[in-house]
């Protein structure tokens, strides 16, 4: 591992490396090759191009071809991958038979060159399935960031507000939270799995943009600025009786915690307050059943179930098009395992973190409800991002 | 094609199609599917979930999955690439027998699911260098919109030090940076190829900074704020004495401009200024030389000359860790080709757009040099990023 690894983290990650090695064990593999960011950066505390070979059992081998200079324990500096071969070889390491490559994750190209990289090896698929299993229940380390990340995250949503002025678009409003963040120590940087998925920092819905149809699984998109980004504000002027959806990330530490809060400009159509009280039910509802053991499956079905008796069905989660989830891990990424939708096999586990975000569109008002990160605990949830959920009148 | 895609824009994206074509019947191919949002909005002048199925000749078919609601000409609406192949079939489409599939663009799963819905088909590698080549020289669409991005980039590097103030970091500059941008409709999103490349917005370099180790393969890197994403601003406080490199892309119509420029903090160590402008003329002396069929690697090498008699080989493009590059295409992302590098076989052509960038590390003081985005004409190269060059003052 590398010199001068905090103790701390160091043991984390050792905790880290068991699960996924279970994991491994498993799939029924000797051995899995890591090399996207998000996991390098899980399974070290840092980001490094190159390679962790990590054996079903034993010590992980960490190969680095950036940047220079990188040192520690089964450290190995390489300039490309088909020298991982040979230097394990040259450590007696056991080469394995039976390998995992993150298939999700690397493109075909990379992953037909790590193949020819392994020539002995037989390649399973799975690799980044077996990942996102491992880093769906957080660590004690991982735990503690996502709570100062969600403290931090729900004193900035207490400020939004103060960056408001009347008059201003959605984007002018958009720009000063961004500024915000940023002052406030967040690092910007949005990550999300997936090579169709991309925003900028987070998405300020504004009356009937709440409810535009996106080529983007958000929960719900908004039309963007401009074609070649169609995701979020409009630019449309926050005009009175418009809701206000601010959906914007944490990210302070490299975790991110999700959080919506509605905003109203002057008074709102009263079904908006309604619709809005549904969500914290929905939201509540699902706090009080949720512990490990549960079905996310049952978690959608409630809230489907109240959303319906409310008689809001045909507005929840998107109106012309409609989400198929109403919550989803976050950590590394926002969007984790499991998801909380109508086919997931998943159930909850103490220590995963849910941004659940149950969401209405009340059309010619905007789009309402409330996002919060939720760690399951074996008690039940706790919310790591306690701003507060009314709508805030502007 | 899409409803109201706006006569012009459907012209030139005509031209997309003629020049792609030309690359897949080059490449040996009956057909070649996309689907990463960045082709996908070369090709249709807007982000789409789903695939275009381009002929080697002929018109395309575009299939969406997402938005719900997408009509036009030839446009299909599924919700699995499954069902591209009984709908080709159902139109009487002739179907591909050799297939092009972006390799480089989908991950392994994505690309094993493509070809299992073309049963039929052979798949070719290669598909993502068929597109990245037709990209690499801008239509006259696309080379006004190069222009239009460049001048209001050019424009707003003239207002940066307008939110400097002493005693900042360089974070906090970055900060009123980004905001500047922003407010003057910048979209903020940055756009790279290859899945470990990664930044928010662009970097600001202060002092030994400049020098610092990365695990990203730019010109230069930063150590960042946090090892989550360590590159750029590292947080340390502007002081006398040190140069800051300013290098943000420009973004206000999904085209991005390349620029830096160097600011220093009172007076710079000589050093500083002579190895800037080392940088000045190397620029200057590649667009002399630089015309429609000069080889990328003279350029290179030209550059490398001349760092050398000037004494500054060993701090041209890093200190402790160099980039293999001075320059590279830019356009729908940051890193398009071709690259100006040592074994670059590619020659210049009319309409590529290359973001020239011969830096140097002056250590103690920091990095100097330019970075502009140069288009390649039939008589040279046109500067479309022409701001101030020299080393401002702060």
């Amino acid at each position: 591992m590398f010199t001068h690894t905090h103790p701390e983290l160091r043991n984390d990650l050792s905790l880290r490396w068991s699960r996924l090695q279970k994991g491994i064990q498993h799939a029924g593999a000797d051995a899995l090759i890591i090399s996207s960011n998000v996991t390098v950066f899980y399974l070290t505390g840092r980001i490094f191009l190159g390679y962790i070979y990590m054996p079903a059992t034993g010590e992980p081998w960490f190969f680095v071809r950036r940047p220079c200079g990188l040192t520690g324990e089964r450290v190995e500096s390489i300039t490309k991958p088909e020298q991982i071969v040979e230097r394990l070889a040259a450590h007696g390491e056991k080469l394995a038979q039976t390998l995992l490559i993150e298939d999700d994750d690397l493109t075909h190209s990379e992953w037909l060159r790590l193949v020819a990289a392994f020539p002995a090896a037989t390649v399973k698929t799975g690799g980044s399935s077996v990942l996102r299993t491992s880093r769906r229940v957080k660590t004690p380390y991982e735990i503690r960031i996502m709570k100062k990340t969600g403290a931090r995250h729900a004193d900035l949503i207490r400020q939004y507000p103060s960056v408001f002025e009347h008059g201003m678009t959605d984007q002018g409003w958009a720009i000063e939270l961004f500024h915000l963040m940023l002052k406030a120590g967040h690092l910007g940087h949005f990550r999300i799995a997936g090579n169709t998925m991309e925003a900028f920092m987070g998405t300020i819905l504004a009356g009937d943009n709440g409810g535009a149809v996106s080529p983007y699984d958000f929960a719900l998109g908004g039309a963007g600025l401009h074609p070649s980004l169609p995701i979020g504000q409009s630019g449309v002027t926050l005009k009175e009786g418009m809701s206000i959806m601010v959906d914007i990330a944490g990210n302070f530490y490299g975790y991110l915690t999700d959080c919506t809060r509605i905003f109203g400009v002057g008074k709102l159509d009263p079904k908006a307050y309604d619709a809005h009280a549904v969500s914290i039910a929905i939201r509540n509802a699902i706090m009080a059943m949720a512990k490990p053991g549960v079905a996310c499956a049952d978690l959608y079905a409630l809230a489907i179930q109240m959303a319906t008796e409310a008689g809001l069905a045909d507005c929840f989660m998107g109106d012309q098009q409609k989400a198929k989830f109403i919550g989803h891990g976050t950590g590394l990424v926002i969007n984790e395992i499991p998801v909380l939708g109508p086919r997931s096999k998943e159930t909850l586990d103490a220590g995963m973190c849910i941004a659940l975000e149950p969401k209405f569109v009340v059309r010619g008002t905007g789009a309402v409800g409330v996002e919060d990160t939720l760690l399951v605990t074996s008690n039940g949830m706790e919310n790591l991002t306690p701003a507060p959920d009314d709508i805030i009148t502007l």
